[in-house]
């Protein structure tokens, strides 16, 4: 039995608490931050706080081996004396959703093999897929992530503008964003490329950007270059 | 049954006539452009050509009705003395991967109610999904659709690059990338928004430049400030 703490109640720390209460192995126990003086021992305490409060909720903790969920931090930001550790899952979460943890990735980092293994044995028993990540790796994969969530779904609200403003459902649109996304699963997304952009051709793009106004044309000329000039570095 | 012609041995009439084949009450036949002279009449004939040789394939047609499968070329086009429609699915087509039309959008324009009919039967006998759609709204259904497809895939090919450069799998980022795209079935994309960009979290916003190289940098900051734009507008 391993028992855990998490600390923060934000989407983070609400969905690891629930899986972990449905887990085989693992005792959780949710528990604020002014319970953090107790100084409880537990097998691994997780910090689902902000980054910004990771140093300061992390030094009033003496006994536990202490890891945060962060993409974005250091594991050196942690300010407790014992033992340190990352334990950052990849994915997307909103608070509404239910998360699946079947297969999500966690990327984690420690200082010693026997906290790696007590962190692995977290993530199998939410049945998460693992992978060793350091500092600087995981820092590339949160901007990553930026990429290909955040940017993503922003050309998506590009295109539910342009369905509002002539008047076509965007649900027309679905199958091929789930079609786009599902493709890279099997193909690099380079080699998935398709496209006027990636054909270099001139006339559509022209007939294009007759249809947007002047920020979708920035953007889908910036996009435009950029998918032509790493055509060029191939 | 209804009679249907292909022309055009592309992605977009190879896999249509595959479609067509397994189809109850479809025969289908497949010709190319030398064959067009002969005038055999068919109920409805398919030109599934470059957007170019739409004007010049379909003047050779004299006896049928003729639909065209692009989203940016007006029904106009067609040089047929006959009946006109486009019949234009909206799905991207790579040559090597199976297709499953069942819940393709077609996008359906004719002049008349008793062609339109026909069309909807194609669609129906493959298990697609009709939109009745102008020629205006297919335009602008074919950048959105450039948005969502080719710029999102984009984004996946930038995620990929900084991957390799951190020496990084891709396939961390495979559930992200399904979990954004799957998320826009059930909210609006504005809603799904989340990110740096969208918290005003300039010292994420600084890391992560600090990671890119200048090219990436730019893309960066273009979509961050339209996606910081776009909030103010609401």
């Amino acid at each position: 039995m391993i028992s855990v703490a998490i600390v923060g109640n934000g989407n983070v720390g609400s969905h690891l608490w629930k899986a972990f209460q449905g887990a085989d192995g693992i005792e959780v126990t949710q528990i604020n931050s002014r319970e953090l003086v107790i100084n409880k021992v537990f097998d691994v305490t997780i910090i689902a706080v902000t980054d910004d409060a990771i140093p300061d909720v992390s030094a009033q903790i003496k006994t536990s081996f202490v890891v945060h969920t962060s993409g974005s931090v250091d594991l050196h930001a942690l300010q407790n004396s014992g033992r340190k550790g990352v334990f950052y899952p990849l994915q997307s979460f909103t608070k509404e959703k239910e998360v699946d943890f079947t297969k999500i990735p966690f990327c984690l980092e420690t200082k010693n093999e026997s906290d790696l293994k007590t962190l692995e044995a977290l993530v199998n028993a939410i049945e998460g897929r693992v992978y060793h990540i350091n500092s600087k790796q995981r820092k590339s994969i949160h901007v990553a992530a930026v990429f290909v969530n955040n940017f993503a779904n922003h050309m998506y609200t590009i295109a539910h503008d342009i369905c509002e403003q002539y008047k076509v459902p965007f649900d027309i649109l679905e199958p091929l964003i789930l079609e786009t996304s599902e493709k890279v699963l099997n193909l690099s997304p380079l080699d998935a490329q398709t496209g006027p952009a990636k054909r270099n051709d001139s006339r559509t793009i022209q007939n294009h950007l007759n249809l947007l106004n002047k920020a979708q044309q920035e953007i889908y000329l910036k996009l435009t270059e950029s998918i032509q000039e790493h055509g060029k570095k191939l």
